[in-house]
């Protein structure tokens, strides 16, 4: 991959945080595509997954209780897949179930399984270990601090996310 | 957008630093989600223009004798968008032209007209603009801090691009 490096774009007289902010942006673009390709080839390779689906199994991990649709939806953090889709193959696989929500007789929510929730524990501890790898050369207090000066508040965090 | 924490995933008894390093990708990836679909929308908005299609004009204008079609496709950030179709559009609002390579008659290179250098250099500079807004909480230092942290070579900076 030819790098893309801020002396792409005229320079003319912006300021150095302009140019040090794209020089973050580009840099961030490229680390978090590598990153993400390399784990799609993985959970391909080694689960017959793909990342949508892993992104549904960890939203739906932490919610004991479940999601609803639109919930789920809102919280996944990857990909636009179709989510309905990879619903129907999960409570196919008996990795995922729906549950009634009491006082609501049109909504359902959906959750893991006990044996999705096993299986997905496995397979995200395997994913914490590939990505620690990927990110080798970063020292614990180094990723805290980079997570730190990231944390910023990009248009309000609360901004819903835009389609394609 | 609900974030997804490094909770999510079974704590068990891995080392501190693969945790530290996922919670570190999943902020990479939060924030990158979010910055790109903010550019997307305001390339759609203010330029009727994609992501794709800036990072090809990207790519051309670094390069004042232009790319064969292979090299421009290697050197691409962002998109898997359809190259060649992009370029096509590009020829036909002359911002792009062909040109033959000496000594290969089979192959030619595409590059940037006077017209497209000049109306990419301004659509860069807009585009810095939108980035250091979207980044207005870090600042210059911090910024090649996380950089420079961030330098590493993850799985090697050659390793060709996967696809899908």
């Amino acid at each position: 991959m030819i790098e893309l490096s801020s002396d792409v774009f005229p320079a003319a007289d912006t300021p150095d945080t302009d140019k040090q902010r794209l020089r973050l942006w580009l840099r961030l673009l490229k680390v978090s595509r590598m990153i993400e390709a390399e784990l799609r080839e993985r959970l391909r390779v080694q689960y017959k997954s793909t990342l949508p689906r892993f992104d549904v199994l960890a939203a739906l991990y932490r919610q004991d209780n479940g999601l609803k649709m639109s919930e789920l939806s809102a919280a996944l953090m990857v990909s636009n897949g179709n989510v309905t889709g990879i619903i129907e193959r999960l409570v196919g696989e008996a990795l995922v179930e729906r549950a009634p929500i009491p006082n609501d007789r049109r909504a359902m929510r959906v959750r893991l399984t006990k044996k999705g929730r096993t299986e997905f524990a496995q397979m995200a501890l395997v994913h914490q270990g590939w990505v620690s790898e990927l990110l080798d050369g970063i020292e614990a207090e180094d990723a805290a601090l980079v997570c730190s000066l990231l944390d910023v508040k990009i248009l309000g965090d609360n901004s819903p996310a835009r389609g394609d």
